[in-house]
């Protein structure tokens, strides 16, 4: 067995592998999953997970808490392993010596959420449920409906009514059961727990279900394996994350002890949450050197990270301060004009997505990071998926007449 | 030398590689890229292109007519190789032996166009140009747009004013010159060209520039490596094709002839080209058994192949021919039930996306295939890039207050 149980973050009490819990019942903390770093390293090499032939997430099966949920060649075989890029432009900028932002909008539903709702749907693949429930801005809720659509598993999704429309869409085309609320993320996630308790689903809720970040583990197992693995760098690592509610930063932490736990990494990488300003309670909480969280009323144009209370908050805050890490917050402002930044590069970011490197920018200006720092960014969803923001950050197109005379008068020619 | 010139598609005459020409001056017919296979085959093993390390389409470069445009690291550089997927619940549906859906939306900018942008950025590299020139309903434009800004390349958009929203917001963000048209896509066309000649800029129009087609050959030879090269396939692979203008189809045959011209490729896949019945110019010259192409006053949903005058068509035409191949035809009705099969599944692609399905699901029902043909199906695009048609494949989902209360009575316990 290489998944063999749970262990409370605030009061470190364990369960086991074969209870059927979310969250600590004693404290409501988040559990980790415990694994067994010993059989772990005794039936698989590194040598093997870095030479294996599937090029998705899955390549690290060996080190995640479930079963393979079958669906080779269909998405959920395709989640995960997303590129690197390094533009050249932003490098010269700003004289960065390594810069690599992970373009996490290009899983299969496009977002970094396909890679904790594929282990998830592979989680209840193992426990046999027959419904996922869960509640999402979007992003998650488009994950597990596509991830559940590749193997015919049945899910249904609660969210805010005003979530951009294009996640909406996402959601009712993969043939999810879709109910949105007249409320906001936080009244989804309350009911999608009610519903899960009341009528025995499996609940998927992000900072609730404790597989969330092993799925999101992934994207630190592959900054591992794509940089530190490869690259020759003189410095640590620093990575901005985008923070909502605190799980991606949480299982990117997660996923850099559980290689240091297994003896394949030396040190460990710096990893800084970056907040809306609108939506920080987590950040507040880090500057005030305090794990306790105190909610806000959310507002900010990034949809994704727009939450009131964070329900992973106090691993999130650990994640930064355990690493050397800090927290950014950022305007909305700096939000759009990150996403115009990134799209003139050729990287198309929605709010949430653009909101690391929005914060990256912040810390190279207050000496947070220096140019020769090697630096990982997070992007972690497709602009594709929130237009209205998108138009914000550019001038809209002028609309001529099909004519050489028109456009020559456009141009002032 | 491996790109020694161009051959007319109709008169049949050579022009050098250093000649500066579109279309042939003769009688303005698409012009095919020569390719020296002697000079390839003796420089690379057909072995040393299936071992590359480059995941994308620039594992095909010398087979290419253009040199690396460099932007390594960037999105230009993860365009191609993109994923084929085999649905369970459609392959059990249909009882398919083998079925492949090759998912184009994964690409950098979301659609199938990347692989003709990237060529053409390379080729204007090659030849030294300031500005790239297009017109598009939208995809063509944001692929020349993302391809270009990876490497700083400069690019005027020549696009209809009512294009889907995302697509124009595509062109933006990426940072190109974006001029709206207030007429069709056709106008766009010959305003680019106008623009091209009296200005200077390089046209990437489709069905114009001889180099779009060489791009768009990167399909095929990704079917070949990852279909042909790997299954040991009892009848020959029959693949369903999206035609609007015809440069995709007829790309995709060039890729398949070049395999042959090179000895790398024994018989011929089937290509059968599927168009919207509002949009079907090449579908009719096929039926009559006719190279003439009779334009039609072009009305589909599906945007990106809604043509008035295909620029390709002869070419198109033959695809079909040349490979025992045929046209099939799909009402718009079909393609957006289309939309929403493959959504289930969890591929979500735009209506040009799902055409090519709902045609292959019409060869199956009329016979034109058999469930135990190996099928190939093109979904050209992320249906993320038109949302507002994603939602007539669907029912609304309905909105309740956010209480067991209402969840109760909306589930009807």
């Amino acid at each position: 067995m290489k998944f063999i149980g749970y262990r409370c973050s605030l009061c470190g009490k364990e369960y086991g592998a074969e209870e059927k819990i979310y969250v600590c019942p004693l404290d409501q903390g988040n559990l980790d999953v415990i694994l067994d770093y010993d059989n772990i390293k005794g039936k698989i090499k590194r040598r093997e997970i870095l030479t294996s032939n599937e090029s998705s997430l899955w390549r690290y099966l060996p080190i995640l808490p479930v079963e393979d949920p079958g669906g080779k060649g269909t998405p959920i075989h395709a989640a995960g392993f997303t590129p690197l890029f390094s533009p050249p432009a932003i490098m010269e900028q700003y004289s960065l010596k390594h810069l690599w932002i992970k373009d996490e909008g290009r899983n299969p539903t496009a977002s970094f959420k396909d890679r904790a709702s594929a282990i998830v749907v592979a989680r209840a693949r193992d426990i046999k449920v027959e419904i996922i429930v869960t509640a999402s801005t979007g992003n998650a809720g488009a994950a597990l409906a596509g991830m559940s659509a590749s193997i015919g598993q049945k899910s249904v999704i609660f969210a805010p009514k005003n979530a951009p429309p294009a996640k909406i869409a996402q959601l009712l085309i993969y043939g999810a059961q879709v109910i949105l609320v007249d409320g906001n993320y936080d009244q989804a996630f309350d009911l999608a727990i009610e519903a899960s308790t009341e009528f025995g689903w499996y609940c998927r809720n992000t900072g609730y279900n404790a597989f969330t970040a092993e799925g999101k583990k992934t994207a630190a197992l592959e900054i591992w394996e794509s940089i530190l693995m490869v690259e020759k760098l003189s410095k640590p690592l620093t990575i901005f994350i985008p923070v909502g509610d605190g799980n991606i930063i949480s299982g990117t932490h997660k996923g850099f002890k559980d290689l240091q736990a297994l003896g394949w990494l030396d040190g460990m990488p710096r990893i800084i949450g970056v907040q809306a300003q609108g939506s920080a309670s987590i950040a507040n909480a880090f500057a005030r050197g305090s794990e306790k969280i105190i909610p806000v009323e959310a507002d900010t144009i990034a949809d994704s990270i727009s939450v009131d209370l964070p329900r992973d908050g106090v691993r999130a805050v650990r994640a930064a301060k355990e690493t050397g890490g800090t927290y950014i917050t950022v305007k909305d402002s700096d939000i759009i004009r990150a996403i115009g930044e990134l799209g003139k590069v050729g990287i198309f970011a929605e709010p949430a997505g653009a909101t690391a490197y929005a914060g990256f920018k912040q810390a190279l200006e207050n000496g947070v990071i220096v140019p020769n720092d090697p630096i990982v960014v997070l992007n972690t969803g497709n602009g594709l998926k929130d237009i209205k923001a998108a138009m914000l950050a550019v001038t809209p197109a002028p609309v001529i007449e099909p004519s050489m005379t028109a456009l020559k008068k456009h141009l002032g020619i």
